[in-house]
């Protein structure tokens, strides 16, 4: 079969390796379609060095079929349409023990700490798969990952039908994340910078503003005066966290879904001063990825939109280089594509 | 009667005032016991110009006894001991019309923004009227306001019986909050910088930690690896806002007390990676204020430990001048004490 492994230095490669057989309680699933994600820009770029041991098989956005079922493996069968949901925790550690498994303290993140998707045959612990309906396009459900991400960050910002949301940064999760919350009946606004990503946001039917602009003028006429109930910061940028607590109405909520490496100013008299609550949300539990299921089959979350193009794994250096470019919004690789049938 | 005013440049005077009789509907307070608050030293430092008109008789940390009734009011009578809950709302902006009148868009704080306790007579409204029962001492009375604001932080935090809280900052806040905290059934670690105020919050029987000690890892042994299910940030110092994420359990609050000026570094990487949520808490609820009557009437607040000093209202500017130099605790200003009766 045909892998794709970080290998160090900025570079993917594509190698022929042997797959192997599930052990006791895996499946071997034959990965169809694999998303790649902002997380995978960041291995490629060596941000995550200290925990991926090179050469490695990432990618965990993914959508495939049963191809083979270890010992012991019980309610699946070859064939079945799954996804993965790439978390495995310890269930001994305090977070486990408080029921917060999806933030164990010695979490594998599968994809990152352990071996991902971008392989012709997977091999994964049964206990990680997520059944898919055959009426679920394989290429769409290659986003329910992605989709599980954004239906935990509206879960945890308590949304309430008719709360008006404002979403910073329009790339995919900014757009999952708007998605997902107007299918809770929110009236969503997303502010994005790059004129081709604002234009596809408001292409989607959500009000679409340029942060030039004197937005949080624009978010108090929206609002009444009020400000927004729930504010997602989904761009990472340092200067939309520190505006971020201006849209929020008095005991609004701001949702820090980006990934902020450095500490970052945040205006804490602000926070005091309309008593806001700032909450980070991390990965998903197991309902958000059956919603995520759900949504996309029920046509809520616009996946073509999303796609841009669907690359095979041989072109996967040419794919992270135009998603580091800024040009693409989501590109899927299919992984099947040059594959030998076996 | 003496009022004691805030002139500018960092003096306050004395001066003798005429009183006013009660309008309809207020109340004229015979005011016994005023508490210098870190407000006020915001307002002898000149941080609050812009909403004080000078010269300005402040304070709002009050306890005195109904001396005259204004046309209209009902269910008071001259004599009863009372206390005032210093804010006036517009009752129609958003936030007001949200349930949340307490950080009314528009919201008058008594003693900052209209004229305050340090006086002899005082009218006020009677809506603002606090009843206090004759058991409790006026001296006592006089620290209800930053109970109630200790309260307000606790019941903001939802606090549950076992918890473990961390407080940074062993001031008269931090220890009011420590207080409530334990009352509440809370397992109460204080963090402080000043040897002095260290040794005065152990005496009072809660844990209490140097910061120039490894107290990350200090919490750590004491939580079992968890964390501290609450942290209080009180102390007002950047580098505190910056540590105190890292004493946060999975899923653990931050309740941002103390006033940041300046927007402060926050490590949002660990708010997303332990799905931590920051609160900001201010002032507080009509039930914030009887809960902390009923607190301080039952001798659940250290309040003779608290107060370092009770001075007539002519030693007011030398009052001011050690809460400056960090001597004192909380120190209670005698109104009563030189004024002419009546």
């Amino acid at each position: 079969m045909l892998a794709a492994r970080y290998a160090g230095d900025g570079t993917m490669t594509v190698t022929e390796l042997d797959p192997l057989p599930p052990g006791p309680g895996h499946v071997q699933i034959a990965v169809a379609y694999n998303g790649i994600c902002g997380t995978d820009l960041h291995i490629l770029h060596g941000h995550m060095d200290s925990r991926v041991d090179v050469p490695a098989i990432i990618g965990h956005e993914m959508s495939g079929t049963i191809a083979a079922l270890g010992d012991g493996v019980e309610g699946w069968a070859v064939g079945d349409p799954v996804t993965v949901m790439p978390l495995a925790w310890d269930g001994t550690c305090p977070a486990c023990r408080a029921g917060n498994r999806h933030i164990c303290h010695n979490l594998d993140f599968v994809g990152i700490d352990s071996p991902g998707a971008l392989q012709g045959r997977w091999n994964v612990d049964a206990d990680l798969l997520v059944p898919l309906p055959r009426t679920l396009d394989l290429k769409h459900a290659a986003l329910v990952e992605p989709t599980a991400v954004a239906v935990h960050d509206v879960r945890r910002a308590g949304l309430a039908r008719g709360d008006k949301v404002v979403v910073i940064g329009g790339g995919p999760i900014g757009v999952l994340i708007a998605s997902v919350a107007r299918s809770e009946g929110a009236d969503v606004t997303v502010i994005e910078l790059d004129d081709r990503r604002r234009s596809a946001v408001a292409g989607l039917g959500f009000t679409a503003l340029d942060p030039r602009d004197d937005t949080v003028a624009q978010v108090e006429r929206w609002t009444g005066g009020a400000g927004a109930d729930v504010v997602f910061e989904v761009s990472g940028a340092a200067a939309a966290v520190l505006g971020a607590v201006d849209y929020a109405k008095v005991r609004g909520t701001l949702v820090v879904v980006a990934i902020h490496p450095e500490p970052r100013p945040v205006n804490l008299q602000r926070v005091f001063w309309r008593e806001l609550s700032i909450l980070g949300a991390r990965v998903y539990e197991r309902r958000d990825f059956d919603a995520a299921v759900a949504l996309l089959d029920a046509g809520e979350i616009p996946a073509d939109a999303l796609i841009s193009a669907t690359v095979p794994l041989s072109e996967i250096q040419s794919a992270f280089d135009s998603l580091v470019s800024g040009e693409a919004m989501k590109i899927l690789v299919d992984v099947q594509a040059g594959q030998e049938q076996q």
